[in-house]
C-alpha cells in the first residue's frame, strides 16, 4: 500500500485513532512507527503520573497491524487482530509513546508482528513490548483500503 | 477495598477511566464487571464498523487489574501490569462493552486474572478474553489506594 | 475425523506422543482430554518435586490442537501452531497429568483452543492453563491424518 | 551463580533436561545459550518431519528461566515459571536447536525473558521466539540452587 495512503488510514479514517491523537512517524515496508502525543487524559496512575496501560495496548495493536498492512500487496485486504501480548517492562511517563513495529511473519492468511514501546525523549528506554498475530481478509470492497479493527 | 472506594478509584481517579467512560456494574471479592458506553469514538474498523481493539484491551486490562484489587487486604498497595494477552475472538459492535474479570491466583507479590468481554445485549457471546500478571507493590503513601497503571 | 483415527494419530504417529507416552483418554466434536502418566524423567525442579513446566507446555500444545482437529471435517488438513500461552498456576506434582482442550474458535484458517491442565486426582485443582492459536492448512497428501507439530 | 554451577544444574539436577539431552552452550550475566541435540523421538509431525513443538516449547522455557538465574547474586533462589509465550515462525527440522535468552527485566520478585529459538546451521533463520515471565523465590534450603520447575 503506498504510505500516503497508509498514512490516511492510520490518522483520518479511523475514528479511535482520532480520538486518541495516533500519528505516522515513518512507515516502510514490513515496518512502521506509530506516535501518540501526551494528553493528560492518558494517566493510568494519578499516584506515579504512569500512563495507562490501555494507551500502551492500542498503540501496540495499531502499530502491529499496519506494520502488517505495509508487507501487503495492493488494498484489498483487511486485518483483524487475532491476539496480542503487551509486556509492560517499565512506567510510561507523561511524554509522547512511540511504537515501532516490524512484521515478523506474514503469509496470505496470517500475519504478525513485533513492537517495542518506548518515549522519543529515550529511545533505548523500552516501556514495553507487543506481539501480535492478525488475520489477514480479502476485503468485498477493495476501494476502502485495510482499515484494523 | 471497600466497593465504594473501588469504584470511586476507577471511575473518578484514573484519567483514562473518565475519558473513556468507564463504569463499574458490580463488585464482589475476586470478581469485578466494569462496563463501557459507547461512542463513536472507538470505531476502529470504519466500513464494517467494528470497535478499535484498543478498546478492548483497554478494558481487559482495567478490569483484571481491578479485580486482583478487590482481593487485596486494605489499601496500602497498588498494582502494576507485568503482561496482558488478549484473544479476539469476534468483531466488537457498536454497543456498550462489558468485562468481567475473574481472579485465577493471587500471591504477595504477583496476581493472575481472567477476563471476558461481551456486549449486555449477548451476555453469552464472547467477543474477546484477556487474561493479565499484575505487579502487586507496597505503596509508599498508602493513603491514596490501588490506582493501576 | 473418527475418534478412532484421531486416537491412533495422537498415541501412535507421533513420536513425540510415544516417547513420553501420551494417551487420549476422550474424544468429542471440539474437545479433547489427553494424559501423560507420570515418570520420575518429567521433574523439572527436584527440590519441590515439581514437574517441568515442559511437560506441561507440550501437553497444552498438544491437547490444543487435536481439539481443533476434532472440529474438521475429514482428514486434508494439517495444523500448525501459530502461538501458544501457558499460565502456570501450581506447580505439577509428581503425578499424571490430564489436559482439557476446548475449541473457542474455529475457521477456514485458523482455530483458537483453550486448554485446563490437571491431576486426575484432583480434577478441579487447575495446575495451568493454555490458549494455542493454530493455523489450519490443506494437506497435499491427505491420506495422512492431521499431524500437529 | 557461578557459570560452572548453572551448567551443572542444568545439566545433570533437573531430570527431564537430562531425559531430552539439554545442554549448556553458554552463560554470561543476563544472557544464556541452551542446546538440545536432535532425536528422532522428537518428531511432532512425521509427514513434514517437523519438531514437535513441545520441544521448542520446554527449551524456551528453560532458557528463559536460566537467563534470570544468571542475574541472580548467590544461590538463595529458585524460580517458577507464572507464564510462557511462544510463537512458532517456522517448523523445526530434524536438527539441533538452540535457544538464546536474554533478561529483559529483573527485580527481587519477577523476572521476564526473551528467547530466540534457531537450529546452528542457520543462526539467523529464527524458528521461535519465547517470552516468560518467571517468579524468584527465596530457598529455604539455600545450598541446593536455582532449579527451575
Amino acid at each position: 500500500m503506498p504510505p500516503e495512503l497508509l498514512r490516511q488510514i492510520v490518522e483520518d479514517m479511523i475514528p479511535f485513532h482520532k480520538f486518541l491523537g495516533v500519528k505516522v512517524d515513518r512507515v516502510e515496508r514490513g515496518r512502521i512507527r506509530l506516535r501518540v502525543p501526551f494528553r493528560e487524559e492518558f494517566i493510568g496512575n494519578p499516584l506515579r503520573r504512569a500512563m495507562h496501560g490501555g494507551v500502551i495496548s492500542m498503540l501496540a495493536d495499531a502499530a502491529g497491524g499496519f506494520a502488517i498492512s505495509t508487507a501487503l500487496d495492493g488494498t484489498s485486504q483487511t486485518l483483524a487482530t487475532i491476539d496480542l501480548r503487551v509486556d509492560y517492562l517499565r512506567p510510561g511517563h507523561p511524554e509522547a509513546l512511540v511504537a515501532e513495529a516490524t512484521v515478523v511473519r506474514t503469509g496470505s492468511r496470517v500475519g504478525v508482528a513485533d513492537v517495542r514501546l518506548f518515549h522519543p525523549s529515550s529511545e533505548s528506554t523500552t516501556i514495553a513490548t507487543g506481539k501480535g498475530v492478525y488475520a489477514i481478509k480479502k476485503l468485498k470492497h477493495p476501494r476502502a483500503g485495510s482499515a484494523s479493527e
